[in-house]
């Protein structure tokens, strides 16, 4: 099935950058990012890019896996399914229909902070997208025989994603030992015994709670002009009344790690043995300023690409490894991880690489990094924000899921401009508080070893 | 502060019967269980038992640190505190004085799956006990004072018990390494960051909820007449409105575990390095039928005591350890964990101490158990059930937490009929379904290692 795209984190900011295409950015009112609110509580991001004649419409809701309740771990994914089934006023199949026929594309993710469901259509067919997202905000018909059919098909899509693949096995047991408090260790799809009970009053308890205009952001690009933009909303997303204020969004913290953790998993369809390392840090929502800059530089230099420490040592000099890197996920609400990760090049013992990769580490925490590595990853990283003006789809996932974990317009807009002031101090600063290597979480995946080794 | 007794689990029962002392059982009406419901709901045994003019009364509330809301770690030991402030009818400390001077003692304790406050007195003064109780199982008086003084203690009980000792810091994260979904990974005292921010409404809550005759089980051991002791009960409990219905103790359970997982702390203040094996096993109240016997019986064989494989291998034949064990721990409302531990003596090191241990599970899963040593562990068993009855505070102890974690009377009863049925085939096949290695949890503890180590 399409819509697939639980597990997304917010790596969507980080991804979406480092595979925009190096096209010139443009000017004119290009990009002049228009905000309001409707009547109703409704966030509504406006970003007007002429170039072509298509529009990226994105509903972000403010609900992701970290708010379940306990016990009832998918929930959220699961009702991003059920937002494909049939309405009071739309039969199953209908939207998708409706969005095919036009050309367009459509599908939707669920991550731990939120809930998205996108299309990509003609400017023509923008109210109507508006009306379809509307509809079923509020009028899901959630019976128990839909409810059925479709938890069948996210057991299923457990299996064969999760179970039957050792490197997502692992992983869920790595989050769920590194998190040891906050929600984040439990998996977004949900464990299969508590996904296995989900029922039609979960649901709707669910979607009563979060499928709200005020629990919700659109964020348009495209060919549009955000007058009409606003009017086509008032119009459609305006006529769904206000739900009941929501809580805040407070959930379990991670209390200090004290101690070195390891996940292995051994499994006889591994081939390539391989390992990452991950910390908690704090994300762009809850660091100090400029810390989570600083901490998207260390992963840019340490090993953000093919120029970064890692894999011009274990790739290029040392021919070691096959992959090194690093990686920060910023764009969370809660406390997030840094993680680095490297694999063995042929006869290269897995113990050698991550030997390998702590060395720098600790390179890099006792030396920091030098002014000119630091002015180059500003440049690829500023620059990159510019290219992802150049994809309607970055730019509503950039805004998208920034207005979605605490953050607004401006903390994009200005996001350039934080990463331009990060000194080589407050680098080499968060690399020596965060990454203690006596204070890791580090998964193994190995194969299967043989008799006698 | 006296009152300190969390992190108890249920190895009450183990420890209990462990350390009772080896008297003979006595005949006659004592031990004839009497068990009855007050109209309040209140559960109520009384154990005659008339050696000596004293009694033992224990209420027991069915609510645990496994039964917190998120975010709210430490509510319920919190609450055990609480239970000793002023109440409408009492000032502060007057129950305690009121013991102290009968000669009497008194405390509380608090575990995943219970919290109990018991006396122990002369007859003569039971019903007093039982009206204090009765009085501070609903008129507490809560005020912010109260609230904030009480809670600098706790905050400072676990920084003495917990953050100033590197084995409990250990623990606490092997437990959430074991733990990944199921509340056991939750530490009792709970997690500083949330110990901090508990504030009156959150107590309020707890007590309105929980502190309810129809949320108790009162157990009365001791030179009573069970008659007198209803007519008592009715008297102090029974005047005590029944409180609204409880919610089934349903909790999050444990996904399957896939992986080795492994948590080492190391620390200047370790002299002697130790470390320890966990894995998930029903309990008493999840096991299939004999399955938690048989497992008892496996801790028992494999490291129960000094007469165990684990003792007689490495510490008296091999002479390289100086301590080695295993246990299980039975009594508990969800699946639970099975332990085996070592610390080297002498020159040995850690990992020969653990490769030891590993060899002997890896033999007692691969041959099993021999029907000499079974039997001889049963009556080791059993006989420790018979000793137990010659101390009051063990047998409340037996049927307190029996009760409070899904029991009956007659489980607490049948218990030596249903170890003494287990055959070797079950112990065997225990062993081999759970402990296996490449599915585990490890904490090491270590020394801070020297510089060039």
């Amino acid at each position: 099935m399409r819509r697939t795209g639980f597990g997304l984190r917010a790596a969507l900011l980080a991804s979406a950058l480092a595979l925009a295409a190096a096209a010139p950015a443009r000017a004119a009112d290009d990009g002049e990012v228009k905000d309001f609110l409707l009547d109703n509580g409704m966030e509504v991001v406006v970003i007007p890019d002429h170039r072509a004649p298509i529009v990226t419409h994105m509903v972000w809701y403010k609900i992701g896996s970290a708010d379940e309740p306990p016990g009832k771990s998918g929930i959220a994914h699961f009702f991003e399914h059920l937002m494909f089934k049939a309405t009071a006023n739309h039969a199953a199949g209908e939207f998708d229909r409706a969005v095919s026929e036009i050309g367009g594309s459509n599908n939707a993710f669920t991550s731990y902070d939120y809930t998205a469901f996108h299309e990509t259509v003609p400017p023509s067919a923008l109210e109507q997208m508006m009306g379809f997202e509307a509809d079923r905000m509020r009028n899901l018909i959630l019976t128990d025989d839909v409810i059925k059919t479709e938890r069948d098909v996210i057991l299923e899509e457990r299996r064969s994603r999760i179970d039957s693949n050792p490197q997502a096995v692992l992983d869920e047991e790595v989050d769920a030992t590194l998190w040891q408090n906050q929600p984040y260790r439990i998996p977004v799809i949900g464990w299969m015994q508590e996904m296995e009970q989900l029922n039609r009053p979960d649901a709707k308890a669910f979607y009563d709670a979060y499928y709200r205009p005020n629990n919700a952001v659109l964020v348009v690009v495209g060919d549009v002009d955000p007058n009409a933009v606003k009017a086509m909303a008032e119009r459609t997303y305006g006529k769904v009344a206000r739900g009941p204020d929501l809580r805040p969004r407070i959930r379990p913290v991670e209390p200090e790690q004290n101690t070195k953790r390891t996940v292995t998993l051994t499994d006889a369809r591994v081939s390539v043995p391989s390992f990452s390392t991950q910390w908690v840090v704090p994300s762009y929502h809850t660091a100090k300023p400029g810390e989570a800059e600083a901490l998207d530089l260390l992963a840019e230099i340490l090993g953000g690409d093919n120029r970064s420490r890692l894999y011009q040592q274990l790739v290029v000099k040392q021919g070691i490894a096959s992959e090194a890197g690093a990686y920060f996920q910023g764009t969370m609400l809660d406390a997030t991880n840094f993680t680095v990760y490297g694999a063995p090049r042929g006869d290269a013992k897995l113990v050698d690489i991550e030997a390998a990769v702590d060395a720098e580490i600790a390179r890099i925490v006792k030396e920091g990094v030098s002014d000119d590595e630091l002015e180059r990853a500003k440049t690829r990283y500023v620059r990159s924000m510019i290219f992802a003006r150049d994809k309607q789809d970055d730019m509503a996932n950039m805004y998208g899921s920034t207005l979605a974990t605490g953050g607004n317009v401006k903390d994009v807009q200005e996001w350039p401009d934080r990463i331009r002031k990060v000194t080589a101090d407050e680098v080499k600063a968060a690399a020596a508080r965060y990454l203690v290597l006596d204070r890791s979480t580090s998964g193994y995946l190995l194969p299967q070893q043989q008799a006698g080794n």
